[in-house]
């Protein structure tokens, strides 16, 4: 075998020294940084940059924003490999750049990187127990398709993102589906990538914790039909605000997804069957769409959802809420799952909003977590909901 | 509308003053820089780093390597914004990376960015006729899905790509299928990414110039299941090789794909309505594939195949390649396609590979283009390809 290797590097070397335009190839052998190093709780950053003055680390378990002026110092030997070690990183996914004399970068070394709103930061994964899920395991996996569905209302072709349990493809079973919908920086994309939702599912069903199932992610801007370049607009400048936020559209044309996801996978069509979820602004579009039609969903999520006051809003969807609360209470529903951390900017409006429920005896699950706005808690709640639903 | 927005935004602004741990959340309407800025065939590029003593461009429609020396200096204005500008581009996808103080950086202000091999890139589109189909274009899109298939022979669960057309989930037609494979840096997800292959396929279909059809994209790295990061291997460090290649596994359990994949969809199946192509080590895959199973394809394309010399390949597949020629010569192919760039490394190993078959009168097509081992050659490959087979 290695001679073989040999010869094929042999022939290789001997055509890059005089021929260039070869794209990406690298057979040089030559000893690479290693960044990040994991062993066990602790890893170690490292950068070769021999001209820089300062090199700073951010990452998304440093508490503040994403400025430069939080960042950890890293330390720079005569070789010109700038370090840094940290111990006791529990078990979750982490994201982080550097700032390489003030520019943020992400790290050369590290081939992984994760986009969340207009950012691209390095991650890695602290495996222990409660970030197992987290990973891909040696278990069956469900397939996870990208998908366009007609909108009449918005007219537009938009996409979305399906999940179908492993042995979907095989079965004639007709599965539950849940609709999990994302925050104001997000899209249809994000429950995949930040999320770990395919991941979680996979392990989930495959421990039996959680029934097998359908999930739907949709594009939750409705002025969008899909990711950021992943539409005819090209590969434009990613806003967190489009103009669609508060219009109503998306939960007015909602039932178009439910109707495409009925008419095209084998689903039970009924609300024992059905569950909407979402994280932030996508907790506020599943409070208001589960509030506007009582009898189509049987489980409901609101993860750290952006309960905003009212004012100005004009579509009827999000008028009259006390009554929609009370038809929500009368129905059927088995679940109503709020979950917020303690330092998270919208914790004041979920308090407010859990009184109005408390208020009208209206029964819910809450889950206070540590933390704040964050994907490490998303993950955590999504994984909770999942073994409660369909049951 | 714009009521409601500062509404929003008061309150934001208002929590966000207090509490941190917010993830990736920007409501500051800071003007951002824009980067790259395009404007027909011309780009600016732009990068803030006040404190740096060079900042260089390295991009791939440079000629020579990866590494800075080969890099074009910005200039410096006295705000600290370091930019440069470049007529001239032809329609195309681009990557490119900047050196800052001698660290190669992605575009902190570009959110798209590409993974080849190890490296990721930043990345824009050049518009104009020659790019128009590596573009979302408003046509009606295909379903892109990361689907796992079982192989006996590999002993694993492996994740493979598939393109079904637009429509097929509501038809009960019958499709041609292409399997499409990668280079040695690649996996399932490449000709998705670099190689565009979904919006290529949406838009000759679209255009009536390709036949809709199924297109099938494996993981030609027998001894990894899937693509880096999607596996339990984790986030790796990518390696260029990896010991399957001249295994001969790859040319070996092929069948088990082709199986998998007239199971589990609706395909024609029979020679007429197969075929196969790759890139670089996917090339070499096709040849040998196709050679050992004459009466399987009709329709062969190799990229930039990597026919490298046979010495020291044990497998019965790498044996008898002139005989197996022979019987694929008298077989029913339709096409036998062979592109290369003019200054690619394996130029002078595929124009010896035609030499044998002009010497057989083995009929192939062949297209000579510009430049090298590039994505860029591979996509004008794969967009000439498609409208020639299955017709």
């Amino acid at each position: 075998m290695k001679i073989q290797y040999l010869l094929f590097y042999t022939l290789l070397f001997g055509v890059f020294s005089y021929v260039n335009a070869q794209e990406n190839l690298d057979f040089s052998g030559k000893k690479k940084i290693v960044s990040p190093e994991i062993k066990g709780k602790n890893v170690t950053f490292r950068l070769f940059a021999p001209q820089a003055k300062t090199v700073k680390l951010q990452g998304n378990w440093m508490t503040g924003t994403s400025s430069e002026s939080d960042g950890m110092e890293l330390k720079k030997d005569p070789q010109g490999i700038w370090s840094l070690s940290k111990d006791d990183f529990g078990a979750d996914i982490y994201t982080y750049s550097f700032f390489v004399d003030g520019v943020k970068v992400s790290d050369p070394n590290n081939s992984y990187q994760v986009r969340d709103v207009s950012s691209v930061m390095s991650m890695f994964l602290i495996e222990g127990p409660e970030s197992a899920n987290y990973k891909v395991q040696d278990v069956p996996h469900g397939t996870v398709s990208k998908r366009w569905y007609t909108s009449k209302g918005l007219k537009a072709e938009r996409r979305l993102t399906v999940y179908t349990p492993p042995g979907y493809e095989s079965s004639k079973e007709k599965f539950p589906v849940l609709y999990l919908l994302h925050g104001m920086g997000g899209d249809e994309d994000a429950w995949m990538t930040l999320g770990r939702a395919a991941q979680i599912l996979d392990n989930l069903i495959a421990q039996g914790k959680a029934r097998p199932m359908i999930v739907v992610m949709p594009n939750g801007h409705t002025s969008n039909s899909a990711a950021p370049g992943e539409s005819s607009r090209g590969f434009y400048p990613i806003d967190m605000v489009t103009p669609d936020i508060f219009s109503g559209d998306m939960e007015n044309y909602f039932n178009e997804i439910i109707d495409f996801t009925e008419h095209n996978y084998r689903v039970k069509q009924n609300a024992r069957n059905r569950a909407i979820s979402g994280l932030s602004m996508g907790g506020f579009h599943a409070l208001y769409i589960s509030a506007n039609q009582p009898k189509t969903f049987d489980y409901v999520g609101l993860f750290s959802p952006a309960i905003l006051p009212p004012e100005n809003r004009k579509s009827h969807i999000y008028t009259d809420l006390d009554t929609k609360l009370q038809e929500q209470k009368a129905s059927t529903y088995q679940l109503y799952w709020i979950g917020i951390g303690k330092t998270d900017f919208l914790f004041k409006q979920v308090e407010k909003y859990r009184q109005k429920l408390d208020k009208i005896d209206f029964k819910y699950q809450y889950l206070e977590s540590e933390g704040g706005h964050t994907w490490s808690n998303w993950r955590t709640y999504l994984n909770d909901f999942l073994q409660q639903i369909f049951k």
